[in-house]
């Protein structure tokens, strides 16, 4: 595996929201079973599932050892707006350290650099670990087709240990583990006034307009202090010991960093806590869109028919995605005037996943990291949500960890994503270490 | 003039928001010039301006007479969604009592009837008085050539009275006379946050979210009692007298018939005013268009970049549609968070108008309309604007009313627009009188 296959994997215009790419997905899908093979899995093939294949390997490592499951995805997320790359998105191109293409970094980059790693163990004596590799085509679409397929080959996925390479570190010489992920629900609400739009003239004064009304009921959703007004929304919120606070505060970027990194003026949340914590430790809720009335270029002067909402919670432990649209209808009944009707729709929702900061992974990841960038990695939560990784944890049962090397300034999901090449190297040769010390890890702790 | 006229008219697609139909605007303008001719107007012209060309004509009436000068449009609002029409909606068809097609009651229907009215004079007599009549290719699209045609003509415009024809009546058997109309003021309004859109996991809960800060503004701009919160916005509103409100009372709606027409659950508005005063002589202020973020299909988890509201300010007397502008500012910069960036673009404004009820137009219209209806007509205010009638009346300086046959169920700007013709033909008859009446008004001021 040298930089030349990366190149080839990245020129597959791999987005699984596109249907029509279902092509590139199946030759992604095989171009990735054949690397797998010849680099030396016995077992490496693609997994038809109702949306696109899921890839899977397995090779056996010493006798008597523990098994990992490293979860990725070969998907990508759409390129649009095109204009706006330097270059095409499926010409992977190198300038100065860096690797230009979508998917380099989320995470064509990570799934060659856990491969790299493999091969060089297999290479030079043998796995030190069960290994199980699972690489999703569909998380970038939410994986609508990865519940069903773990729940049908539990056994065939049985793991003791989970590793998620869809990650990152917080600077070129800032290593990090990921021990914690939110989880996400995610819905549209709709507000419906008049039958139709109305003439603003003819009736501007004296009928409900679904878009105030929207207005009001979004703009209530957080209180003063920054909290979230859905009833019951804390209920189950663990709240952070002083131990994980003051841990989280040595992993956390600057707020001169998020400033940055977000492009804002100024940053806002709950009363209490820090940036690092409001993101990664606490629940949020955001509007993700709003749509109502015309929108378009100029003046048409209406009252509109209809509002609507996309919001998106996230999620921490122990909330349960399940119990957010309840809260979600209990506020709107108690809120919304009755001059209008509304409907909430869930459209997704996904688990949050944590493991202890003590675990054996969490440890194993530690020893790795701090060997390779010779400083000690800082434990974080990160504020996404992989619900791949709450599925298998919740079905599988096994500890997981995220271990990837994703800079912040990669650009994922944006114009001109790239990879730090000089990083990505490093992250291979941690995944090595981060494969000898579990597979150590787990002796000592047999032991 | 008969009904084979009107759907000649009616056939052809004089859709001013559409460039591609130049050419129909201009193939409408001539077929106006040409009937008005016939009909016996020594000048009818199309006069080119920088948009679609406008339609004048002129004919003296009895030596010694008053000018009226009638304003009306031939375009049309676009038609979309087509799919909700039952059949071409420019292809005009009888059904029952009504006729069906784009423009029919707004307004080719009104112009046919006044001309039928004014061929009616010439063939009998003579006309009572001296009349112009101009034509506005661009009302649907808000006049944007007329103020400069205004003020590069007001000689050839002087009048003593001014007739607008785009008007309604409260039902077949409810005639009305509108002396007062709303004047508008329009808005973009814009809050810019983060750079670009943000991941809602990686950002979420610490990121100032443009979409909620908009829909606080937003929700601010009412009170609890329904009055708008812009600074100043009521300082130069004239209140009603008790008289007025007596005699809008009798010609309002009930609150049943407005619920109807809105297809509404509720009625609201500003606290202490009646339906019908909310709407004719109270200043609202409505968004007719919010977008933000992610509105398509399914699930996209960003928070925002940007969010954009329209807002249509409609004004009474004495409130001025220039200082609106200002007072949104002021509010902005009072309520909007400093985390995020605002502007304002003004996309159009326009005047009120009023007539005095007591006016010698105002008694002619009466008398027309009792004569042909057998029964008094209400005195309405009308919610709507016609910048065009505000814009003659500061220009020109002479009475102004608005008498028209709409009929309030003739979906006007909507799907199955339609005039229903035995009130055509009264509204023919009405402005025949009312030509006389005017006259005659006119002489007995003067006598």
């Amino acid at each position: 595996m040298d930089l030349w296959d990366l190149k080839e994997l990245l020129a597959i215009p791999t987005i699984s929201a596109h249907p029509e790419q279902a092509l590139a997905m199946g030759q992604a899908a095989e171009w990735l079973t054949d690397r797998l093979q010849a680099i030396g899995f016995p077992l490496a093939e693609k997994r038809v599932t109702p949306g696109h294949p899921l890839v899977y390997a397995e090779r056996p490592g010493h006798p008597g050892a523990a098994t990992l499951l490293m979860y990725g995805h070969y998907d990508v997320q759409p390129v649009d707006p095109v204009s706006e790359w330097d270059s095409d998105p499926f010409q992977p191109r190198v300038l100065g350290e860096y690797l230009y293409a979508r998917g380099a970094s989320d995470m064509k980059g990570q799934i060659w650099a856990f491969l790299r790693a493999v091969e060089a163990w297999i290479q030079a004596e043998e796995l030190p670990i069960h290994l199980k590799i699972l690489l999703d085509g569909e998380e970038e679409s939410l994986s609508p087709s990865l519940p069903g397929f773990i729940a049908e080959h539990q056994a065939l996925l049985a793991c003791d240990f989970l590793l998620n390479c869809d990650a990152g570190i917080l600077g070129q010489d800032a290593p990090a583990v990921t021990y914690a992920l939110r989880g996400i629900a995610y819905f549209e609400i709709e507000i419906r006034g008049p039958e139709h739009d109305l003439h603003s003239g003819s009736f501007g004064g004296a009928v409900p307009n679904p878009g105030h009304i929207l207005a009001g009921l979004i703009a209530g959703l957080h209180d003063a202090s920054g909290r979230v007004t859905l009833p019951g929304f804390y209920d189950d919120v663990c709240e952070l010991d002083e131990e994980e606070r003051k841990s989280l505060s040595k992993a956390s970027l600057k707020d001169e960093d998020w400033l940055r990194l977000a492009g804002v003026k100024g940053l806002t949340g709950e009363d209490g806590y820090s940036t690092t914590e409001r993101i990664g430790a606490r629940p949020s809720l955001d509007v993700c869109g709003i749509l109502s009335g015309y929108t378009g270029p100029g003046v048409k002067t209406i009252i509109p028919g209809r509002a609507l909402a996309k919001l998106c919670a996230r999620l921490v432990p122990n909330q349960d995605p399940c119990r957010i649209r309840s809260q979600i209808e209990t506020y709107l009944s108690r809120n919304a005037p009755d001059t209008v009707s509304w409907e909430v729709r869930e459209l997704m929702r996904g688990p949050w996943a944590v493991t202890r900061r003590d675990s054996c992974s969490v440890k194993a990841a530690i020893r790795s990291l701090e060997a390779t960038f010779h400083k000690a990695p800082v434990l974080q939560r990160m504020g996404f949500s992989v619900p791949a990784v709450g599925h298998l944890q919740s079905a599988l049962g096994p500890e997981a960890i995220m271990m990837g090397f994703m800079l912040p300034d990669d650009h994922i999901h944006g114009p001109n994503e790239r990879m730090h090449i000089p990083t990505l190297l490093r992250g291979a040769e941690a995944y090595a270490r981060f494969l000898g010390e579990l597979a150590g890890g787990e002796r000592r702790q047999g032991g």
